[in-house]
């Protein structure tokens, strides 16, 4: 028995998200059938990063168990011949019989893309979030800053979610102009259900002038979701890289 | 009467090019719709570029003339509201009742754009070609500079393809690397039937070794379509830009 880490992309834009549903199609789903078919028995992965509905991953991580002869790092080719296009093993590789994607010390980074035209862009609308808002973005900056560290991020966590606590660190969070794109690029050691869009849509809130940097402080302190502002749409969201530390 | 110019993104990739067609439904198709409804009354664009099934364009160009009160800047709006969400005007505006998009000096911007990775990524899979071969890219710049100047680009031309000259002028050519991704850029008076899909298809098998940079010049020396490479697929191609001298 051998177990196998998966490095997946996709294209969230079809899908209910990572994680099996009743009411729709979900990663998840696609590589447990895609395995399944393979292996000639029953496969459930484990997942790294339940993202929503429509976010989107260059690298989420999961992890299955199996017996059969094929080479690890051969489980790419043969799940890349099965899995729908939207969907792509990056990376195949064996891992130790008891490495576990969500109980190890991880650094994972998400990326929000904004567009700021006067119009929407066509081919950005899958994977950007468009505004015709003027934003400034030094104040975007300095909002971003006050995150940094070791915080409780109950504003940023939408309600109804269960967790033991809401206490997460941020190593890094930027905000990058891209030509028209405007990047809030976050790095952390775990997220909360929500907590990127919810970042995002308090971050487009700053640089809309709404509120100031130093509201920020404020936002943390209160623990409580009604504090920061609104969940951006999941199609700017985009889950990076994955590190194992 | 006024005659009015719009400027097109779109997202070719669920459109069967630009031009109207039976078996498929078009962007001229879905701009003429918008605007006979818009407008109570039938209306036929002109459009600059015809571009193929599913090519995309952040700046393609039609003109149409109407009588309507609604002022020409005001059509972007009028028409974006009835749209499908992969195509939208980025500008309107008056321009001289005689104006004519295919009948005046130009300079149009192509990009194809290559994805090289191991595996496809799927967020990128509808706006680039991917190949996991390695390519050459000084070899690449160096046959994409043999295009430049005014040469018969026959060629480069689709066989089947009805014009009176295929001498065009090529600007510029440049082979610029964005990370994984490559990016020919094209710059030119003019393009005949594919010539751009093919340009990059020649340069494609530049990049592989499967030619060498100096053989282009007796590609274009050939004068048939048979000296130059295939027609890379539809997907990595965007029309950047138009512009009217």
């Amino acid at each position: 028995m051998k177990r196998v880490r998966l490095t997946v992309a996709y294209d969230g834009t079809n899908y209910h998200g990572w994680q099996l549903q009743d009411n729709g199609v979900t990663i998840e789903e696609e590589l447990n059938r895609c395995l399944t078919e393979l292996l000639g028995a029953p496969v459930a992965v484990i997942g790294a990063s339940r993202t929503d509905s429509g976010v989107h991953a260059l690298g989420n991580v999961a992890v299955f168990d199996t017996d059969s002869p094929i080479p690890a790092e051969k489980f790419s080719y043969a799940l890349n011949q099965r899995l729908p296009e939207d969907i792509r093993i990056q990376k195949s590789e064996e891992v130790a019989g008891d490495w576990h994607p969500r109980r190890c010390a991880s650094r994972k980074t998400y990326e929000y893309r904004i567009y700021r035209g006067e119009f929407p862009m066509p081919v950005k609308r899958l994977y950007s979030y468009h505004t015709y808002r003027g934003l400034d973005v030094q104040n975007m900056r300095r909002a971003a800053g006050c995150l940094e560290g070791e915080h409780d991020f109950r504003s940023f966590c939408q309600t109804g979610a269960q967790v033991e606590s809401t206490v997460r660190t941020i190593f890094s969070a930027e905000v990058e102009e891209q030509g028209a794109d405007l990047v809030i690029r976050v790095c952390g050691s775990g997220f909360l259900y929500n907590m990127v869009r919810i970042i995002a849509g308090t971050l487009l809130e700053v640089g809309m002038g709404k509120r100031t940097p130093e509201s920020m402080e404020q936002v943390l302190a209160a623990r409580e979701r009604g504090a920061a502002g609104p969940t951006a749409p999941a199609c700017g969201l985009t889950l990076m890289k994955y590190e194992f530390l």
